[in-house]
């Protein structure tokens, strides 16, 4: 199996190039495949090669001498894994060199490549408190709140009290010093007709922002007396789009069909590395010489990001084993597109699709919202001009308050409120002028499990709505989606009977 | 001074339309500008008239009998005031009324028009507990804890728990149940070079995220070695958007001349609500028979959407009262864009528009990003492709993670991260072959005053980095922007370099 | 088979609702399948029953009374055919009269509905002399043409000056008068590598804007320079995009499944409309309650928007007779999005997508633009901010000047470049300092056959390219491609040197 | 008055290094300002300094011994015009030459700079003939279309053949050949009721779509019964959009708070190049280190791309003598954004911004179209979400049809249908149920002079409708809007009615 060169660069990295006590020590890691290594063959240091008995591999903390490693004595070199090369020679100057290296693996034989990197000028800094190995104790906590006071000059009171144990925080945080208390109000009950999420719920919304609770509670009220709110999840999707870049139009051209063709053993590279993870289908967008491949995954109840970058990471490793005309690859593109509001999340889905929907008694929307179905329309219609021109990404009120406060409470990913800010209002007057209502959030990035769903107040929230773990993600996408429905109308219908301003009056401000 | 009908119905509005124990009460509220009443001439309930002497007037508490009413014993009804109207008559079925009302005032005459409103059925429901006028208390805080944990028979132990009096919250939330812990992680210190944050700062960034902090702090090293981040604000406008709508284009295109000549007035009508808001210019958008006018603000250290809000209607009342070929008015079109993510957010600023800017030297990147600027760049031109295609409002890497965490630690109003998620990076080859690198977050909406800003640990946080309070807004924007440049040069180092998968893995994620 | 009764109306259509000399008529065009008409049960206009034998069918000049109609003496009423029902009965007043109608039909049984229709007031107006007949005389045009003179007192000099028989534009145009003639300027030869296209083309360029012949030669001559420009089509795709209105949103979502399962019947009665029509995938965008369904085609050398027009109609009468849930139904909602510039085209294609490529040597662009790649590549950068910051669909210098020359001399739809304007510009330095430069027309919509190709100037045009009839779309397409990359290479040379005002000063300007 | 170097060498530019017969020569451009050449100090080719007496100036074909120029003896130089200097001295080699320069001038005193410039390679290629004195005799063109019968070996019989002088054709296009013939129909009269066009019109369509002209005949039909099309220029601005580079963010800023202050010095410096360009504002736009302004202008009745280049580059000129901090300069950044469709050009108007509306009697829209307004509103309504999603110009149904068809006939720039398609579509039941429609073509670029509207066929076009000449341009896009508005009613009424393919298939296509 040949590997191009310039592939193979990419697929092994240097990194941590170090002067150590007796000389020099930089690790391998295998980004490519699965391997063994069955011989070192040589290793060269700005071309001065370094005797073989000069040399020791460290891999999960066992050493071997470069000089046993043989067939009948080789190592597993798996995906992903480290290997630390220890060269004993003299220490090398600040800034870069080269490191030739050749090897001898199954399956792939011999490996040669030179890379270059650097040994970094050791920097002292001022930084924030952090062990490496015990970061989560309530001492190193505590080490940090007094270093941000002596450093501010200001006495924590507030940010320091939280309700659980610091290691409750890991894998969500690096240097967990304290916690920001946001506001919880609770809205509803509101009446949610999903095909997961059924009965009455109350709606835990964390925020700041005077009136955001009042406006979705009435909203609630309204959707209630009309029966109810349908919720569905008509789309599932999380991407990671990588790039390749060829030499030319014709070649990125050929090397779609090729994915194409060779679309089962790619979907395996993916779904081999998550249990969860599986690859729906692969969007591919050529232009000049790159192919931007965006690949599609659900993800069961994780939001997913890094299962699918993972998943698409593998998948690219053995595209570009077995693909000998790539001549550049990038994880990502901007094609994701991650954080991003973009128009190809409004159209393609990011996350869970998902559409609430009410059809408002004519009755009910003047007796409690104090606007007819025909003035709610008519300033919907203009609203569409208005969204149009200015090239919003949503033609609704304010679908993201509500998303934004479900989010902070429920745990999710609060930055992806970038791409779920998104959303699709239409209205109709039906035929007995009551008023048709829905929206549609196209890119709403949710989780039941992983990410910040676990931490203590957030999963408790989620207890609350009956949305913690799995199989519980679509049930809590048709709650949100319900709830921003409330809000949709509660501002429309402020908005058009020109209420607006003053509900904001009403409950006042913090000025 | 003449009012047009259309717009007189809409200029006072009713509210409250109830029966009473001994008759039928409405409130009328002024929308219109200060006037005095000075005669409440007739009172028709569907067409019945109602006896002066059965009508009573309440304003701010004290009562006046209708029939007392005259020009040398008038009332002042100010903008914005409520004047309730109780009537002593026998009680109104269910649904919709109609209700006639003819008054004399100054400055505008004789004021006469019909309005329909609709006694609304009492609907039981249950609701989360409430009390309108104590709604703070210990006692209310408690309630609402003991109705959630009854109504999901799921015990609190985590968002029950906060450092402070409910009454801090006050204006910041209805129905305040607790908090949402959020971890808070420091990152930096951070090296910022602007015009109004100059020195070093440490970062609250609030997240679930697992390895956000630590790349933005690997950014922030980088950007220290390389003598600290530019940091500059740009641009500074809020904005309110209203639309006129009117009998054909011919009179939209006239409104927009009549609005430029009455400019200085409409300014200072703006500019009277409000000690703090500038009307700084006026952008008009001609489309079909509408008018959407966007009022650009700056507004000092708030965030400014209420703001902007009032002194709009203000504008916009006097406009209405002035025109008279208007046929319809809301103060919102969708053209603001309120969160929303938006082309002309981009283009055209919201919030405040600030940039980061550093020159990193190639030894520095080489060294400690493991990728040289090169292959920054050539990333970088790949990406713009990607948002170009993709249709994103950002063409950098992750702008929104940094904001996001930065919002919720400093008590911003954080669906603003709707608007706040648009970035644009550009970055060169020096001739020395360094990286420039810089990002402009074109809608980064900021307070340092109002909102959440002051909640405990919020303003903590703000106290922190030296930026709670008065004067500080355009201090907090440039710290913001440069830990956003430290998470996209790191960000972008790591696709480049392909080391990004693995940071994930390393660090962990709550699985 | 069940019809309902909504889609029934939709299908069956009347029209021309007439007074004739001794009764009414009107006719029935049948939009569903191909269908035997056994029985015509019952006519009632406006509730009262016309009796069977005073009614006639006509049918292809054929008549038959209507009772004679029976299922051994049936009449045969494919898709797309129109019967006439003439009734002897009295005139009907002007304005809207209702007939139900009641039939027997073999496959689909007794169908029976009511339409409203109306009789038109005829109105007298002035006209353009028409001939429904014989409209290509050379009589008729010569009576246009003095009614334009009489009309607009201007006597023709030039348009009515052309070199063929009229009869060559049946079906091109209707009320044919005249000419525009439009100069045409020969540019090149230019060297086009392509997989279709291979070798020295002279270009003809139809336009009216000064320079910009010499500015695509100027292009053209670097192109040979360097080898001349590989061409390549990476996509193709014709586009129909109807929208189903459903219910509710599952509904809507369920119908997408009931596509998939049914798609090979779905493509069948596509293709049977058109032996060159492919229909090879279609997307499907769910929002709301609607269902868009963009059907993709390839249309062999035609541009094939009426190809698939009528491929998805036949389409989408299978699909409306064989699912029970739609409400509504459009053949067109704005998703196609023919004649408009749209991300979507951007994004999935539309008409061909076709990159132009080339690697210019230094020293060629140095002596013949006098600009060095560098500073090129660094203009390019720029406008890449540019065009991401204005919203543009193009972040090229102005790829529509060569493509619309081409399409006037070609017999193009020329209002198709609305889509054909998009442009992706990739540039990038080589190794060797060189200059890479491609253009990606990611929905350039272009045809060899069909439409206006087969004029005489048009088809003499693309016989001069040899890219005239079947087969030779794609070669088209390759040298459009290498033409607007010549343009491109040539005006960003000129602004990046500042060559480029005084190019328009040197060869002036009709003023 | 101090010019800092890197804008000198923008300034003035050579052009044309070459090789004659006893030496060598090169030109030098003033791009800078009008100057006086008092004194030609010195000389180098490649470091060697060329003596004085060695060298010639020529200037309008007049010479001057380099020597004798001094203050009393002075050469004017102004802006635009080309100096050749001659020297005699050894030939060059082919390749790239530094070429020294000091000279003095009033009132830039002493200027000195060195370029790089390029002995070009002389290479023989087979090109179209061209004779640049005189291009445009029978001659020529017959020797063109000779070159184009041998080298496509393809006789020509139609684009020889036109009805006019060639020389008619100077300025308009280089290489004329001959002439693309377009059919033109006529369609009409339509009623315009606009403040420039009064009355009825016919309207010439260059067409070769078949059902084109039949289709907007149909719709005008419509409006002449509804009263005829109101129809309004509400904006009209023409641009150019130069872009500045500086050290950073800063200094940007600041550079716009400049341009403002100097604001009446720029707009005289732009009008003086000019007797018909008007600079209305500049619209600013920072990003990065860059400021992209976008000089808006009126230009009368020329579509005016040439003159606000001219007229935006001697106010760039004028700039870049005056701001000392400027790093790059060019005249156009992709925001202009000519020849784009864009959102920039939809939101802030390019060329003509004109609405056409009309109310449509209920009745007319059931007898003529057989729709009703309800049916059209809904499918509006549709289409809205339709156009949102796909990211599409134009809300409407295919307004470029109608616009490209007089484009053609008018001798309009075809290519601006990039920027011309796009449309904002907008209905309304009124309360009578009668349906207002209305579409702003927001960025309209048209000409009643100059460019190819002096054409001989285009011409006639243009006096057909009264529109040729001076003070006609209003008039003109007023027409235009009404015939688009045509087609919008007639084609949406298709679709809504579904009678939409069975026209083409009646009219028929050349298949």
């Amino acid at each position: 199996m040949k590997i191009p060169g310039l592939i193979l660069k990419q697929m092994y990295t240097f990194g941590s190039l170090e002067n150590v006590e007796d000389g020099v020590r930089f690790s391998l890691k295998n980004r490519l495949s699965n391997a063994t290594l069955t011989k070192l063959a040589e290793v060269r240091i700005d071309d001065r090669p370094v005797p073989l008995d000069h040399l020791t591999l460290e891999m999960n903390g066992d050493r071997v001498a470069a000089s046993t490693v043989s067939p009948t004595s080789a190592i597993a070199f798996p995906l992903a894994k480290v290997v630390s090369i220890h060269a004993r020679t003299e220490q090398l100057d600040k800034g870069q060199h080269e490191i030739a290296l050749a090897f001898e693996t199954t399956p792939f034989g011999n490996l040669s490549f030179k890379v270059k990197d650097a040994i970094a000028e050791k920097v002292k800094r001022t930084t924030v408190p952090h062990d490496k190995d015990n970061d989560y104790t309530p001492e190193m906590v505590k080490a940090r709140q007094r270093f941000v006071e002596e450093y501010s000059g200001h006495k924590l009171q507030h940010i320091d009290k939280f309700s659980f144990d610091p290691t409750a925080t890991k894998g969500n945080i690096e240097n967990f010093t304290g916690v920001a208390q946001v506001p919880i109000g609770f809205a509803g009950p509101v009446r949610i007709n999903g095909e997961h999420a059924q009965g009455e719920f109350i709606v835990p919304l964390a925020t700041a922002e005077g009136t955001l609770v009042a406006s979705y509670n009435r909203g609630m009220k309204v959707l209630n007396l009309s029966g109810g709110v349908i919720c569905t999840v008509v789309g599932d999707s999380m991407q990671r789009a990588p790039v390749f870049v060829f030499e030319n139009a014709r070649h990125a051209r050929d090397f779609v069909s090729w994915v194409d063709a060779n679309m089962d053993t790619i979907r395996d590279e993916a779904e081999a590395t998550s249990s969860v993870a599986k690859l729906v289908y692969i969007d591919r967008y050529l232009s000049n010489k790159l192919v931007f491949l965006r690949f599609n995954y659900t993800t069961g109840d994780a939001a997913g990001q890094n299962m699918v970058g993972r998943a698409t990471f593998a998948a690219c490793s053995w595209i570009l084993e077995n693909h000998d005309k790539i001549q550049h690859f990038y994880l990502e593109s901007n094609f994701a597109t991650d954080k991003k509001a973009s128009q190809i999340n409004i159209m393609r889905t990011r996350g869970k699709r998902v559409t609430a929907e009410c059809t408002i008694p004519r009755d009910v929307l003047i007796q409690h919202m104090r606007v007819d179905p025909e003035t709610l329309a008519y300033h919907a219609n203009i609203s569409n001009v208005g969204a149009f021109l200015s090239g919003a990404n949503n033609n609704g009120a304010h679908s993201p308050n509500g998303i934004t406060a479900m989010f902070i409470a429920t745990g999710q990913d609060v930055a992806n409120v970038s791409e779920s800010s998104a959303g699709v209002v239409y209205t109709e007057l039906t035929r007995e002028n009551d008023l048709y209502i829905s929206i549609t959030v196209p890119s709403l990035i949710v989780a039941t499990y992983g990410g910040g769903t676990g931490l203590p107040t957030q999963r408790e929230c989620l207890e609350i709505l009956g949305c913690y773990g799995r199989g519980k993600v679509n049930k809590l996408a048709e709650i949100i989606a319900g709830v921003v429905l409330a809000g949709e109308i509660s501002l429309a219908a402020a908005i058009s009977s020109l209420d607006w301003v003053s509900s904001h009056e009403q409950y006042g401000r913090n000025r």
